[in-house]
């Protein structure tokens, strides 16, 4: 059985949530009635924004409400970490809740100073909104764009268990998360190190086996908040969760800077799942596979030196597929080169799946990118 | 005192070279009238071209030639071993030496059936045109060409020692060598020890400090060749090929495919010499920092999260210094922004010097690279 979608995006149970933005920033909250069970990932890049720091402080006491801001990043900014209390701060008295209870997040630029007049009338509007409703939650998904293009969200149901979320995030994802904000909401009854052990792995399977650009950002945060409200199974939970995950993860990848091509990347029968995973990522991530996928050249030669650039295999063992709208076509197969023509009218698909199957264990991974389109070029020459 | 500037390329003393192409295929050949001390360094990637792996087999005996094809990189074909082999035994045959005594390297496209009927013709035309010439190493520097748009060559003078070079190479360039080839000859009396550990230095700092589009190919090869005619002091050697082969991978930077711009970083005062290096290569192929020297565009932030991404630092006691045409601006000192538009005149150039100093120890690395610009995309989107 398939999870079944709900209309609720983020807004599960009891979850309100809203969005606000002017010419300069967005400004999200997501917030619940009690303080939740919560959980939390965030960048490993070791220059953090301040509103990273402050929400690793605080996630031990759990949070009530979520507060985040797009189109300033707060990071490498001497009141980094001022601001980021700040906007917990003014969240605090506007919902009369403590602000250590209170996580804060933000993109946008790097080292600009926070205008924090702008974002003080931005949260008490966006307070003035809170509904616990599907467009409170696209209201905040939106709020919360930068260069996407998409509003990002999900909501599910499986065997009584909800999970609600949005992200957002389209130019520097790669390895470790990056620039992507995400925010889960869930009723699954789970301890505090339960749901932060399975978040953990959930991003290891996902949003960390997505590269757009193999930037990592200073703001990457991933929350997840529980109200507790339904017994479950972990096992079920886990289903939920990755699959949740892998589909926002998809929706960044489509979603990437100047993107014409959705690309996922299967490593097959590795050694271990290390060398499955960092293989599939190499290949998703090469700016040359990535530009052939582009110019719909089944340039399979660029997919085995990427891969070889990684991990040892075996060549002449290994077969190469690609598949697009349900159509697949074996381009090597133990080595040896088979009839490209087929491949290349797969690729006119914009839904590339590559299958690399080195057969030398048991061990699989799949990574999520696009391809590297000159549109992509043009964004980042001119984002300022 | 700066070494003096030969007129010989790669025909130092009496090392004779050739090349010629037709539309298909280019072949070069260097050689010298007896065998040679020989030194090598080949690509990491663990999917190898047969012309590297017999190369790495022959070198132990020392070349005496070597011979090179560009157009076919010889490589994932179930004959790529047999084919070097033969070009050897071609090339021997012509030359009337041991084939054990050759070396032998590709370029170009992978996965492709090498027509040694082809090769052999253009090994014959090679070896009647061998001259001891600054054309004759033109020839060959011309003849290995793939995406390249200009000739890399130099030759060198200094305490006696000579070093001549050529070598090809500009898309794929990234950690560890890739797709570039790079001969090598000398004078220097040296040991096959001391050859080979200087190589390997000189490597580290030179042509592993590349990076265009963060690739590595199954057929990279540096291959020094000395007639030991000319006794010298180790030092003296390891100036002067340092020198080269910085030399050499800037030429190659600065051909980056599609590259408008030369991009040059160093990561000063870093703990530990690894440190500097890895960060000034994050630094130097970083999609977003490349971008945004393509836009002319000051955008500090991203030079610092690409950093931080893969080494600790104080952001709060790090400068940021932009260079270019003898002019500088500092825009970031000790974590405060500093006046951009300076910075915004300076990136005008088209050699851009960038500066990170992190003042928190004695090691800086120096990493060459090149802007990312729609025309790689063309290029690499055709490219077949």
């Amino acid at each position: 059985m398939l999870p079944r979608k709900l209309d609720s995006g983020i807004c599960i149970n009891n979850f309100r949530a809203s969005g606000v933005r002017n010419e300069e920033y967005g400004v999200a909250i997501i917030m619940n009635d009690e303080v939740c069970e919560t959980a939390g990932v965030f960048t490993k890049n070791s220059i953090k924004s301040g509103s990273v720091i402050v929400s690793m402080n605080n996630i031990k006491n759990g949070f009530q409400a979520v507060v985040a801001n797009s189109g300033n990043a707060n990071a490498c900014i001497r009141d980094s970490v001022r601001n980021a209390r700040e906007m917990c701060n003014i969240t605090a008295n506007e919902l009369d809740i403590p602000a250590k209870n209170i996580g804060v997040a933000s993109t946008g630029i790097i080292g600009r100073e926070l205008n924090l007049k702008k974002i003080r009338e931005l949260i008490r509007t966006a307070t003035s909104r809170l509904s616990n409703s599907w467009e409170g939650s696209r209201d905040a998904a939106k709020a919360i764009m930068t260069t996407d293009t998409k509003i990002k969200e999900i909501s599910l149901e499986y065997e009584d268990i909800k999970i609600g979320a949005i992200c957002k995030g389209s130019g520097m994802i790669a390895p470790n998360l990056a620039t992507m904000l995400c925010f889960i909401t869930t009723n699954a009854n789970l301890s505090r190190e339960t749901l932060q052990n399975e978040l953990r792995n959930s991003v290891e399977n996902s949003f960390n086996m997505l590269t757009i650009d193999n930037e990592m950002s200073t703001n990457d945060t991933v929350i997840l908040m529980s109200d507790k409200s339904e017994d479950c199974d972990v096992e079920d939970f886990r289903y939920l969760l990755n699959y949740a995950t892998i589909e926002l993860a998809k929706m960044m990848a489509k979603d990437g800077e100047g993107a014409t091509k959705f690309i996922q990347v299967e490593v097959r029968n590795a050694e271990t799942l290390n060398k499955a995973r960092i293989g599939a990522k190499r290949i998703a991530s090469s700016a040359l596979v990535k530009t052939a996928i582009y110019g719909e050249n089944p340039n399979w030669g660029r997919i085995i030196a990427a891969l070889g650039s990684i991990i040892e295999f075996d060549f002449y063992k290994t077969d190469i597929i690609f598949k697009s709208n349900g159509r697949s076509a074996k381009i090597v197969e133990n080595g040896n080169v088979m009839d490209i023509n087929d491949a290349k009218e797969i690729l006119r698909g914009n839904e590339i799946e590559i299958i690399v199957d080195i057969k030398q264990g048991k061990f699989s991974a799949t990574a999520f990118g696009c391809d590297l389109s000159p549109e992509y070029i043009r964004i980042n020459a001119e984002y300022n």
